[in-house]
């Protein structure tokens, strides 16, 4: 029999947004492995397992070490924010796994940034969406900025990940410039931090607002399509229902 | 006090794949509303709740139905399939609502069809994605046919709802057959019926395959981006890491 690995997506930080299925799974397991501020919220519940890590950019070592614990019999269970499979190491684990025929990866999903920072702000993506990072770590900035002309022309919602960070920190304005070339200055959009964790905090401004907004790394930026309407703190898109 | 009002994911079916705060509301409701599909998924574990549905197409009936239990001091969850702002009714209960000063909605997300289907397929969405729904019953054709060029011009992976029903038997192919005016024959896709449900189904294939399979109104399709590799019965989309 194979060692199965599972791959978990844990939602957005609180226990109460887990599955029931991964909160199972992560009681079942022998080893945790993840990256440190993931491991930092499973501490409270799941601290009496092992837990083990490797620092950011180390993706790859942290895959590896999955299969090096799987391989001597432990039930290892490798942990991502939100869903494993949307920027996620899902993929990356199979890349890798292709290296390991006796193991076997079994992807629990898990509630992306996306869908649990929509609810916060009502029901900005409630038709035709697109989630795009602004991350260039893994992807050039000029396939980055292609994507971001195509949703707007095609009049899709918005989701952004990794809106910014340290080296980046005008990302979020360089992308507001290009979407501005499409969309009107006061396309309604909205921002939240810390989805599900402490101090969640939601902003709704226009798509002008937005290009001058602080944001950083904990944050997930919507951008609604020509149908969206803000309401104080609410972003709604409509789907056409005739009332 | 405002009356509070639940609209509520479900995630794709079985319980294990609902958040635990979710089970948790319904547990604490007095009514929970809903498509009958949907109430019968959670008769076993809800069946001593009061259920209240409207068939298929009056939706607008069904929200009404729960600004009415509420108004009565009724605990009332609304539940969708999914996450509650996918396609689903947060944002007509939002357009409804602004007529119900007296009552205030709590958007509880779930996870949704694009990410669970993922899951089953391994990693299809593991980069930049769009969610777009082949149903015309509220969307122009034109509309969506427009989304489907931007979506395969922007080299994104795509997740398409509402592939078939009775009426649509031929969307699919249609659909197919503009993202092949972009997209080579032989692009990396797959689909994904009943998803966390009795009888789960899979099937890898190429995008002209694609264009002619059966599929209906349980299923999921995703179509790779340039990335997407098939690997047995899993959908691959590397992110780019250097291995
Ligand atoms: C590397 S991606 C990981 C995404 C994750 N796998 C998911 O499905 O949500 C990191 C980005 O996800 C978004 N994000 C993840 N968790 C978040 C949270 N709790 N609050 C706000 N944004 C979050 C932010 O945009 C962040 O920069
Ligand atoms: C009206 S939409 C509702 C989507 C739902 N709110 C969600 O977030 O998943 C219905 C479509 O969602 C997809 N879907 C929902 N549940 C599914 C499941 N369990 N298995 C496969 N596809 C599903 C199918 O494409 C279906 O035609």
């Amino acid at each position: 029999m194979k060692h199965k690995i599972y791959v978990v997506g844990i939602g957005p930080g609180s226990e109460e947004m887990m599955s029931v299925q991964a909160i199972r799974i992560l009681e079942e397991c022998d080893v945790i492995v993840g990256y440190p501020v993931y491991l930092n919220l499973l501490k409270e519940r799941f601290g009496h397992k092992e837990f083990l890590s490797t620092p950011m950019r180390q993706e790859a070592e942290r895959c590896l070490l999955c299969f090096a614990e799987a391989g001597k019999g432990k039930k290892t269970a490798l942990v991502c924010s939100g869903d494993a499979g949307v920027y996620g190491m899902a993929s990356l684990m199979y890349e890798i796994g292709g290296a390991y025929p006796d193991c076997e990866l079994v992807i629990i999903p898990g509630i992306t940034a996306a869908n649990s920072g929509a609810a916060v702000l009502g029901a900005p993506l409630n038709h035709d969406y697109c989630v795009i990072s602004l991350s260039d770590l893994l992807t050039p900035w000029e396939k980055i900025e292609k994507r971001l002309r195509a949703a707007a022309e095609g009049d899709f919602c918005i989701a952004l990940y990794n809106p910014a960070s340290h080296k980046r920190a005008d990302y979020l304005k360089k992308a507001c410039e290009i979407l501005l070339e499409v969309l009107e200055e006061e396309r309604a959009c909205g921002f939240v931090e810390n989805i599900g964790r402490e101090g969640t905090k939601v902003t709704v401004c226009s798509l002008k607002e937005l290009s001058d907004a602080q944001v950083n790394m904990f944050t997930t930026v919507f951008i609604g399509n020509s149908q969206t309407e803000r309401r104080e703190d609410k972003l709604i898109t409509k789907r056409g229902y005739r009332l």
